[in-house]
């Protein structure tokens, strides 16, 4: 399976592995991005024919090329092509009667755009440094605050939903000192609407702090059941939303907390 | 714009993006993640109705929906409809020859294996704990140490590494009062292989600093020219590897360090 553009080719790559998730072979996988000129080109082909003569079998190439005459030069070699963009590009084409711009004068690279580039950069340098309390300044210049208990997927999320949807998250852990006598930090008080609480199964934290910390109290099963029930009560009495992240990915976790605060992403 | 999936949407966003990059309108964007229930397609299907009756023409629909029934629902809406895998799924299955799995039993998550979840956790804390030069301690479990002037996009790209490709990464700055006599720490010596330099153009620099700390020293055209120069002078006379980071997206950047060092991705 080869993943080909003339840009990243992550968009390639995501698609590609999504559409693998829907069948059971694990193929070998080589990524060629920035495929801009005619060397690399070449360099390209003949791995696929080499890959096609070795396995006797055409390769499958997922990819998006946008000078006419490299894509052209592409599609000669021996394998399956699925471009990833080109027959939805037309399929809104003719449903909208609208032109899709110029082949070479199209943007491949929004990120370019400085306003986004400002945005991003900003974004993230907010929330790291907000990341598990180490400040509680500014708050009202973020867009969300996360709560939770040690290891139940705080700073990934934070983090993701930074860098990937352009929003400034701080995040608050509870330690095990709290847990005794639970408690709002009175910082949070002018951000009510702005908190949202982590939670997780206790078995699932168990085996989270016993991969990072094995044999400690910090992850011995009577611990991380206390402090589960102790936050889910606070969340509770607080009416604070909150997701249970046991079962779900960091990109789940992120677009879950979008769906139920309503935030929108600011970055694509 | 709607983006409509039984799971986060995320794919539908990004290839939705990707397409409206080809075009020169801009519409309203909406998502639906998570369309599990009747209850929540009976919502989604009324803010199409909607829409259409509110604009007079059909929305664009980019969608992924494993269920059959909640997928022949859905198509009911007045739409325009891309089913972002489906089209390429048949066509894999066509020319492979091989049956994609049955519907209801596609993974829809891959991050729920476990082993990716905990070697994407671990990059990432890895990388967080190397930020900005704030430890040099175990570089030997690093996969790439990023050099370069404040403000290059060694943060942003490092953290962008370890969230999607599962990369560990080091990075560290060089300050001003090295300038005058810059060279490697003796820690990197051991690890030569897995240096990798950033630089920028001066006025993009000074553009980007004067945007964090206008009217300063540090954000001063003289001082971001030299600082620049010194540090590309070391990277030739140390003959390390660098890319101008001045008009790319953290995409880009990461894109092309896995390019140029060689290195994979561990996740996708």
């Amino acid at each position: 399976m080869f993943y080909v553009s003339d840009g990243t080719a992550i968009t390639c790559e995501t698609l590609g592995h999504v559409v693998l998730g829907q069948f059971s072979f694990e193929p070998n996988e080589k990524t060629f991005p920035f495929v801009e000129s005619e060397d690399k080109l070449t360099d390209l082909t003949k791995e696929i024919q080499q890959s096609y003569e070795r396995h006797g079998v055409k390769p499958l190439v997922f990819f998006s090329m946008v000078i006419p005459t490299m894509r052209a030069q592409l599609l000669k070699a021996p394998a399956f092509f699925y471009d990833v963009l080109e027959s939805i590009v037309q399929r809104v084409a003719e449903d909208t009667q609208i032109e899709p711009k110029p082949k070479l004068q199209r943007s491949r690279s929004v990120s370019k755009d400085s306003d986004t580039y400002f945005d991003r950069i900003s974004a993230i340098e907010y929330t790291l440094a907000h990341d598990d309390g180490v400040s509680l300044k500014d708050l009202d210049r973020a867009d969300v605050i996360l709560l939770g208990v040690s290891r139940s997927g705080k700073t990934p999320t934070s983090l993701y939903m930074a860098m990937q949807f352009g929003l400034r998250v701080v995040n608050y852990p509870f330690i095990a000192d709290d847990i005794a006598s639970l408690r709002l930090l009175p910082e949070f008080e002018f951000q009510r609407h702005k908190l949202f609480g982590l939670t997780i199964e206790p078995e699932r934290l168990t085996q989270i702090r016993q991969n990072r910390l094995s044999g400690s109290e910090y992850a011995s099963s009577e611990q991380c059941q206390q402090e589960v029930a102790a936050i889910e009560a606070l969340f509770r009495s607080e009416a604070i939303p909150y997701i249970n992240t046991s079962s779900l990915s960091v990109e789940e976790i992120s677009t879950r907390i979008l769906e139920r605060t309503g935030m929108k992403r600011r970055l694509f």
